[in-house]
């Protein structure tokens, strides 16, 4: 039984518990939280609640840590803070800083003999996964990451920090004739806005000036203004009967052409339709806690990325039930 | 640079040495075969031609041997035989197989200190692959694997052995409803029949009984009873110019449930779209040669499926660079 503990309990967090329940071989042992713990209600009879200031006094109890912060601020820190007391696995997403973040979490995991496995989850995660598959094989080629359709937490938290916006939520959404020509094997150069547009669904204040609202959107910069951007203004009622799931999703493609004198052409497809990004996440998270743990009783420490693991050591079955069955 | 060695040289072997072409931190040393060295012509320029009988002669000039024999006779005998002498790959496909096939190559790779990666190539391989991920990620779910529309050479050399047939090509063709239901998400429980139908492109010898042709073709046990099978009857002329590549392809689909009380659903689909088999497998091949030379040269031996070959060793490219650059 592998003993888990989780570090916040937002979203991923109650991810990561229900995760938990999905493999029978984890168990959850802990939650700390940066909330009054008395405050906290989890869904597991027996697990404890801490304070996230106790980190320290429970590395007996814990195999593994699943931090559960935000990649901007939160995980920079407490993953290389973390693994100094236990083998951790973090999603963080930021990919411009995954070097030095992986640099942080390496050194102190090697100085206290654990392993940190960073940037899990689905992008980066899977979708890192299969863009590195089919680059080794179509070495060749050209690849295409598509997002969605589904909600961006990132830009409908940027929609609401508008004036006059009670509530918002943003979709990602492909354009479906970019992805038919790149699955096509078109190879086509595809600006940002070619690749995807945006949909908005923003609850307004009573009497906000909705058409202000629509243009400070649409001309936001980094989040809208490179997108075609489509506003709807609907009532919060609608809001939480029609958008209140976290659903997402999406395709990485990579096509080449291989042969003597490249004669031939291949496209390679991963694909996610996914009704819960943050349940998804930790399905993943807690499926490389398992190999974190394996991982460190071989005696193994510092930081690792999915690039990193042998796919065998995500299974509970042993290998060679694997080998019978699913090779 | 790696050295490669290929052992059989029909589509596989000649996939390999396209395959090498596109991977500049390999090369081709030499090509073995059974035929005489002196009637093959290869395309690799300094590259030797040798007879497989001298297989334990020139150990000293290749890296990695790949294996390209068939897996009904050929490499039950030619793995465990090879890996006496070098590191080696195959694309051993009978799944049933498997797990005596590993344990043979296992063996005599841990007696003469070499790797053995058994049945690499895209099923088993990358769907392998594919099967696995999705398994430990949706631990509670459904797998379909899917093949097609693409050419099965067994089959094609089955119709091929029946009397009055000149030459003949079979495609696999996945039931275009079959996936949309299991693409949406309904788990359906499908047979045989209802997941592919077979369609045959068939040369008869001139005055042959093609209605004798086409009932030996639909009646035959394990290749086409059990499917509904279409026989078309076309001249050689027509063979050769629409039925002359090997295309392939498919998808592994997995749906499966999370949440505390399964109340969301997600779908993970791998999917591949091959205007050639033999040189998509082959790249497969090349890329796993180079993790099999790596884990030599950290001293390891013994038997490895794609289940054990962690995804960074299939890379030219350095780890901090596949960090920055893919994750």
């Amino acid at each position: 039984m592998i003993r888990i503990g989780i570090l916040g309990y937002g979203n991923l967090g109650k991810g990561v518990e229900c995760a938990i329940r999905h493999n029978p071989d984890t168990k959850l042992v802990a939650v700390f939280t940066r909330r009054d713990p008395a405050s906290l209600k989890i869904r597991t009879e027996g697990a404890n609640i801490y304070s996230a200031d106790t980190l320290e006094q429970h590395k007996d109890e814990i195999d593994v840590l699943i931090l559960c912060g935000g990649s901007a601020t939160d995980l920079p820190k407490q993953t290389p803070d973390a693994v100094k007391y236990y083998n951790v696995v973090d999603s963080f997403d930021t990919h411009a800083r995954v070097p030095e973040h992986f640099e942080n979490v390496d050194k102190a995991g090697k100085e206290s003999g654990h392993i940190g496995i960073i940037s899990v989850g689905w992008d980066p995660g899977m979708f890192s996964l299969a863009r590195l598959y089919s680059n080794v094989i179509l070495t060749d080629g050209a690849d295409y990451t598509f997002w969605g359709r589904g909600v961006s937490q990132g830009h409908s938290d940027a929609i609401r920090r508008i004036e006059g916006v009670k509530d918002a939520r943003q979709y990602t959404v492909p354009v479906p004739e970019a992805v038919e020509a790149v699955r096509a094997g078109k190879n086509p150069e595809l600006t940002t806005r070619q690749k995807h547009t945006r949909e908005c669904y923003v609850v307004a204040e009573e009497g906000a000036d909705l058409a202000r609202i629509e243009n400070e959107i649409k001309t936001m910069p980094n989040y809208f203004a490179d997108y075609d951007t489509t506003v709807y203004f609907i009532s919060e009622e609608e809001l939480k009967a029609n958008h209140n799931g976290l659903p997402h999703g999406g395709s990485v493609i990579r096509t080449g052409r291989t042969g003597w004198d490249n004669e031939n052409s291949h496209t390679i497809e991963f694909s996610l339709k996914l009704d819960s990004n943050p349940e998804f996440t930790t399905q993943v998270l807690v499926a490389f806690a398992r190999a974190a743990y394996r991982l460190n009783q071989k005696g193994e420490s510092g930081a690792r990325t999915v690039f990193d693991i042998p796919p065998v050591l995500l299974a509970a079955a042993d290998p060679a039930e694997l080998r019978a069955h699913l090779l």
